[in-house]
């Protein structure tokens, strides 16, 4: 697939510079990994992984309109950038892309996977914007994070998993391996956004407090620590920094972020479980070094 | 498929007044005369026949956006209602529901026509966004409305005859059917927009005058008659209605409807001459009968 080359000219820069931003390319790699294992069409494996990619970079532009995002990754957002006309149909043009390649591809079973996950965004990204600045329940998180984090990552390990022709079982393990690391990637990057690490996640310390969405460290702390700072910081729509660092202090004073971690811990055992169930190889090893890294992230 | 019923609280609303607004259900229509030619499976035609409809109410949605419109089909828009984050939500949502149905259908040929559909109309869209105020040629004009209306037409006849089991010479004559047929269809609605029944269409004379949408009609009008006060309207982000009044006026002094209207016309009998390769049936009569509907709309 060459995105970009149908293009209308408006779109080549957006689409570009998204789509080069230095993401971790963490989906593509798990498709790759997880159809390795097995004996894929090389193009159709190239097809499907760079699909992954491009349906992962259309929300996070359309994410970045609904939540008025200035900055991802450390450069200006396509809204910011662009504005958003230019922004929602470059989405739209991304999204609708992904799926033409899928189609060439022609496995319906990969095209259902992504089409589900697709659905999945969609309605998790609401359900983030309703719960800014309102106290959210460990349920509706992990709810929300298997929709929003975890769908596409288990989509890639069952389209990869398929492609590799692998039996039905295994491409089961590796749709539960695959949302067992999303919920671990995500609550991992909860982690980060409260002890730091900026540098690397081109993400300043308690953006999501900033941004008021509240994530499982969060959610914790309201429960163990001091409650109203927490509450104050989340519904204040421009918290001032000595508010916005009482609020990590609120947070760091629990042991919010060990149980969080010990819950990302708890995920990633599961998950490298059920890597059992596929073939000894070096691809499976790599998946299980990806799963200990997703929780190692904050050592 | 029962779009709505697995939404988050806060779609269903404007899911359901966007499907029950009254649209004239023209694509799903189309697809199931299409299929009906041949032996379609009842469950897959009734799918494709909601998923097409749905596609096109997100492409709608977003649009709006994109365009800031108030109004549709006499009803206020899902971004007037609710919002420009509810409604890119909701646009989303929908565009990820149809390609789930199509999943699950599972025909790639029919996943393909609605993928590259999707491809056309969000780059259209964009074209449409930049032609505002300016003027286009004829070319440019017919591009975009290949991509922007004559790509889902062909997609729904594409999608019928796939399903019916139709031979590749039949669907080929169906695709240009359904192209020829969606650019008579919006050659007509621009002509609508100048000489009136805003009470059938749910729109207000001129509205693409007022929108800076420059349509056939008005390229043929600058080119024959008073260019500097078209050129006035277009550029005018709020005409007055004397203005409006004179832009209208400039359009009806020239022959240019009549010219958009014979156009139309020709592309009408394009399609229907197509037809002449499917099979005598109620289905292909009533398909005729839609053709020389679309060019009578204004008679």
């Amino acid at each position: 697939m060459a995105v970009g080359e149908r293009a209308p000219a408006e779109l080549i820069a957006p689409t570009l510079e998204a789509l080069t931003s230095g993401g971790k390319r963490l989906r593509p790699l798990l498709l790759v990994l997880c159809a390795e294992m097995g004996e894929p069409d090389r193009q159709d494996l190239l097809g499907a992984a760079t699909a992954i990619e491009v349906l992962h970079t259309a929300t996070l532009i359309h994410d970045d309109i609904v939540d008025r995002a200035e900055s991802r990754r450390g450069a200006p957002t396509a809204v910011a950038a662009y504005g958003r006309e230019i922004a929602a149909v470059t989405g739209d043009y991304l999204f609708a892309e992904a799926f033409s390649e899928l189609a060439r591809i022609g496995d319906a079973r990969l095209i259902r996977s992504f089409a589900e996950a697709s659905v999945g965004l969609a309605t998790g990204e609401l359900e983030q914007y309703r719960a800014n600045g309102a106290t959210v329940e460990v349920e509706a998180y992990l709810e929300h994070i298997r929709k929003k984090t975890a769908g596409l990552f288990q989509a890639a390990c069952v389209a990869g998993g398929t492609l590799g022709g692998l039996s039905l079982l295994q491409i089961d393990a590796l749709a539960t391996y695959g949302q067992a690391l999303g919920i671990a990637f995500q609550m991992s990057d909860d982690i980060m956004d409260l002890v730091g690490k900026p540098g690397l996640m081109g993400k300043g310390i308690g953006t999501d407090l900033v941004e008021g969405t509240v994530t499982l460290p969060v959610i914790l702390a309201i429960r163990e620590g001091d409650a109203q700072i927490l509450r104050r910081v989340l519904a204040d729509p421009d918290p001032s920094p000595e508010l916005l660092e009482a609020g990590i202090e609120a947070v760091l004073a629990t042991d919010a972020v060990a149980r969080t971690e010990a819950w990302a811990r708890g995920e990633i055992d599961g998950a490298i479980e059920n890597l059992g169930l596929l073939p000894d190889s070096p691809e499976r090893e790599f998946l299980e070094f990806v799963a200990s890294e997703v929780v190692g992230r904050d050592a």
